[in-house]
């Protein structure tokens, strides 16, 4: 391929903050470059961030129809490749299905939507059309989290037994979305977010990462899902219990009032013959324990022989210089460009390029949501997954 | 007081883990010298035990019938004040109760008895007696998790809300019962250990540790209870959702099978203004996370300005002089022995000596087997917590 | 300003480290553009790496003056505006100098030069030129090394006593340079390197960690210096006690032969009142630790309010989302940008954007491998440290 | 042998730091008991001291001497085994040659005497009576300490190359010993103290762990020790680079005014195929860093099969149950008393029994404060480590 991908966003103005990680991430490896963007329905910010990120002023719109009408008609040295949408929950579903329809990828933040039927609509539409697309589920393109994923399907560890997932944050342990916190008011509201907060926007990210590391999915479930702060619309904390269809149980827990916490998500898998224990806010190392032996420190690293090749192709320095989140997003962009470069190239990409999060991802997200709230209404201790 | 205090051991002849340990515990401080035991239903390692331990020949016993009655009989400058009975589970009763008709103080490793019935029965008896009654859960002699209670009764982390406490352990990942390992042959034998395996051995630790920390009594759970080793009669893993009287959510973890893991407990406790994070494994820190400052990370030692007198009290040595478990194993035969001293003496014990825990606790943990096991089998989510 | 910065390239094709390195650096904050290369003066990779990097065909060289001669003459909507230089010590100067010469801002790979007279030269043409260099000393681009120097400019430690820096690595331990091992071979030869291996490398940026730190320099220094492998031509280890102008005393120890390690560059600094403790591999957490209160964790993180401008100026997310190397190498490039773009616009840089290492940093450095050379190979105790 | 050994102690009255240590060090296994003492010159705090220890009255004396006297004399069911000796470092010599004279074996607190020449005198005593001494350098009682001893000596790294030795504390941050801090005053006072403070205090540990771990003695060195705050005699800060007679280089740091540290001794050790590093703090790790493959985490405990027996010898509990300093403490005394236990049975100690420090250890380090203190003054760089 002879040039970069050209990404459109729509979402992501000024001082929202999943729209500039995206742009990071898709900047990092010199293979994207931004030329469009419905970055605000604000149309002052629109303008204003479309020209800080040096939009040309014609590609600078501040709806996202109208953006995808007019690009559909570039001709193709200027077509762009792909949409990213990275608007509020509730505002997923359309540009993704429109953006689809006019025969554009498409990127979309996690979660895929407002809903599960949405999730399924999206799914039909992606299959349809034979176009990719990401969910930036970010944790799964931390290396050390496909190193997991490899050493557990490689069978090292033995028979999966235990999984327990935690992602505790305490950014919430204020009523903060009466407090003119932006973020919080949106993800704590129901007409936004959807049916549940906590468990909606890092229940989900759990849920994924236990799913795709020990490649068991969930099959029952039972829930406590709390409002722990008086006057918030939307649970802020909750514990699951798992049972998962290759015989695993688990524990999931999630909340947003756990005061002093940043992000602190944290996976540990136990095996016949060993274990796996996994940190966000460590990434570069992975400890592997051992029934017989001595636990190793696994470090991440690219060119590192002990390494899986999915783990070192998502590294780009050698161990010791820590990679990190921004990286691990930058992954999943790299991954999907990877993926159009060899579907324009008429080539066929690497297993490592396509390992990325899409639409399957995304109806199981849904529907853990739709599972948790319903459980956790439930009297019964035990609520079958399906979708 | 101008002696050292006088114990008999039942239980704990050689090769036994537990009763070694309560030696090195009772002779740490200098407070206590062992005069008598029935170390052993064995003779010849009765004997053997109790010369390697230099007690006098006529005060080395085979049965503990004997050696009470015997020992009973002592003249006032031999007499025994206390007895230590470290027998399996199944065999804690009986002499506990006889030692307290014989007029002897008790200190009994956990858990209490057998059932719960028994426990309320020695409740009884204590009350009746009027004598002193240590049980050994170990966890809460350390200085940094006395610190914690401190810290959650003054206020200082604001109302708590959330518990995770968690105890992973590796050593029963395999049938080891069947392949002579003797703790573990006994450990998972209903009729030897009683009627939960794993959470009889270890859940009841962890839930012991959260109702002293938080000072919140579990009100309801939802336990889920495996047998993840095929061939093995009790629980070795298991998972439960907790409500606490006090408000709090909480999720407590135990299992055997975490392959790879040692004697990993750990405790997490969030309120409304910050939290705290203690770790069995490195227990002369406390993580005191905050939701407006950097998290602290106290540090335990003598003399530390910034502990509880509670913490102080329980340490021997400066900071940056690691204590571990035996000082804390230490810490609640110090206690006790303390106790026993003003008792002797006719003075007030300090508030910090009379700090360990005793039969209250031991009922409480014998129905926390019963109630986890008791939801388990049922299809109910919640099962109240009564004993 | 309305466009990105235009960047040309010296060095970095394909399978250089540190080339790729500079251009993820480069392009993560969407500020610069990479639009010209002489990228090799092998003419094969010099294409191949030209075009995978999407250059114009005619905008690829081979060599480094022809380069610089076309773009000089270029219009001024193609114009490039700086020049990055990654080409191994001995092929800094020439570049630099005529870079300079033809009107273009520079970056510079460490060590600025291959000679303490060159690195003077150079910084007499900056001042001359008025033009902007950037000497990518990486590791002061981190957010917790800028809270660091912040903490101790503010006075927070009192007087610095002891600072205490090492840069562990293991990958010299064996005669690589021997084996095939492009990046040991140029790294161990002194016609490439220059006349210090470990301490020219790796020793320069301990040195200039600790300074930028403390804010004091070196004033005498006695060092040892080591071949540990037989057969390797330049120092591979080496340890320097030193005395700073500002009162301090200290330790650096730097060593290629640790085997082991990977990058494990750490400074302790200690005064009065306190101390700190930051780690590379660990970069995201500044330990404080205080004379009469308890260790604090300081985290990186965009609107922390308990750091410095300095500090959050270089974050790109909110804590808990790690940031690493790149972002560290990316913030060195984004000052860099954004001091130009003040150039460029006729507006004041901010003081945040203006604190990147150049041409002073870079004399310091090479002044710093003479003096430890001379050190190591006198009798006498003490070298003063003589520009 | 049939009863506990029998120990008198001269120093380490009530408040006494270390004399508490020695006696709970002593306890802990129930091999000795403590039945005679000087422990102050003191009357009064001698008697209190000695009657809170539950001394007989007429075992309790107020001067050394007399103790010895009377104590040579008794009868042999009453007759003590050894004295330990923890007053003061001036006044360590007198009392232990004339134990020795008496026939006593000794244990003495290190520095093991106030002069080099002393120390000699005192090994030229020990050699002619046949008796044993054991100097209590708490650190080499660590079992990971001795883990990694025996992995140096069975050449698993390869040929030591580095190592790098540390030892930070921050309690003499202030003129501590003019605000009535006692162990501050007699320790930087050259008086009572030596002529070094902090060499001799903590260096000397330091030193001795570099030498126990890698059989390595150190033949040359570089000092230079500070007085880093006003008013103070000695030294209370140094830093020293050293030449070992294997072939390696190290350098030894040793602080007291290293803000808000605790008591931070850590060594690293490499060689050509791998690393060690070990912490005081969190004694029962031993990272093993390798070349090759992987960091493994060796972790203490009795039974652990990856552990050399001198390591596990001294363990008394399984792997996840910390030991600490005062195991590590009781480590020497139990090694000590097996000693004894088998001369006095006539049999054969163990090797692991009789791995414990002696005057060998405490002429080195005598000779190690007199060497730093020579260096520090010199204007050469290297002084030869002479005896």
């Amino acid at each position: 391929m002879d040039r970069k991908l050209r990404m459109g966003m729509i979402g992501g103005g000024k001082d929202a903050f999943i729209g500039a990680i995206h742009r990071i991430a898709a900047n990092m490896d010199g293979l994207i470059e931004l030329k469009a963007g419905a970055l605000s329905i604000n149309p002052e910010i629109a303008q204003d961030s479309g020209r800080s990120l040096f939009l040309e002023s014609d590609r600078i719109y501040t709806d996202f129809k109208t953006m995808l009408e007019n690009e559909a008609n570039m001709p193709a040295d200027k077509r762009l490749d792909f949409i990213t949408i990275v608007t509020p929950n509730f505002a997923h579903f359309e540009p993704a299905m429109m953006a689809l329809d006019k025969g554009f990828h498409v990127v979309v933040e996690k979660p895929i939507t407002f809903t599960l039927d949405e999730a399924k609509q999206l799914k039909a539409k992606v299959e349809q059309t034979g176009l990719t697309l990401l969910l930036t589920h970010t944790y799964t393109g931390y290396p050390m989290v496909k190193q997991a994923r490899q050493m557990v399907a490689n069978g090292v560890l033995g028979k999966i037994r235990k999984v327990w997932v935690e992602y505790p944050q305490g950014w919430l342990s204020k009523l903060s979305e009466r407090e003119g916190n932006a973020q919080a008011a949106w993800r704590t509201d129901p007409k936004r977010s959807g049916k549940s907060g906590c468990m909606g926007d890092i229940g989900t990210h759990a849920a994924n990462l236990a799913e795709y590391i020990t490649g068991q999915q969930i099959d029952k479930l039972c829930a406590d899902l709390n409002v722990m702060v008086e006057g918030r619309m939307l649970d802020d904390d909750g514990s699951v219990l798992l049972r998962f269809d290759g015989g695993a149980a688990g524990v999931l827990m999630a909340s947003q009032v756990a005061a002093g916490e940043e992000n602190a998500l944290k996976i540990r898998v136990y095996g016949e013959k060993g274990g796996l224990e996994w940190a966000q806010q460590e990434p570069n190392t992975l400890l592997v324990k051992w029934l017989d032996k001595p636990t190793e420190i696994l470090r991440a690293g690219g060119g590192n022989p002990h390494l899986s090749s999915y783990a070192t192709h998502n590294c780009r320095t050698p161990g010791g210089h820590p990679e990190g989140y921004l990286e691990a997003f930058g992954n999943l962009y790299r991954n999907f460009a990877l993926t159009l470069q060899s579907k324009i190239d008429g080539t066929t990409p690497a297993p490592e390029a396509l390992d990325f999060p899409s639409v399957s991802e995304g109806i199981r997200g849904m529907a853990f949501i739709d599972m948790v709230v319903k459980s956790s209404a439930s009297t019964e201790k035990w609520t079958k997954f399906e979708i």
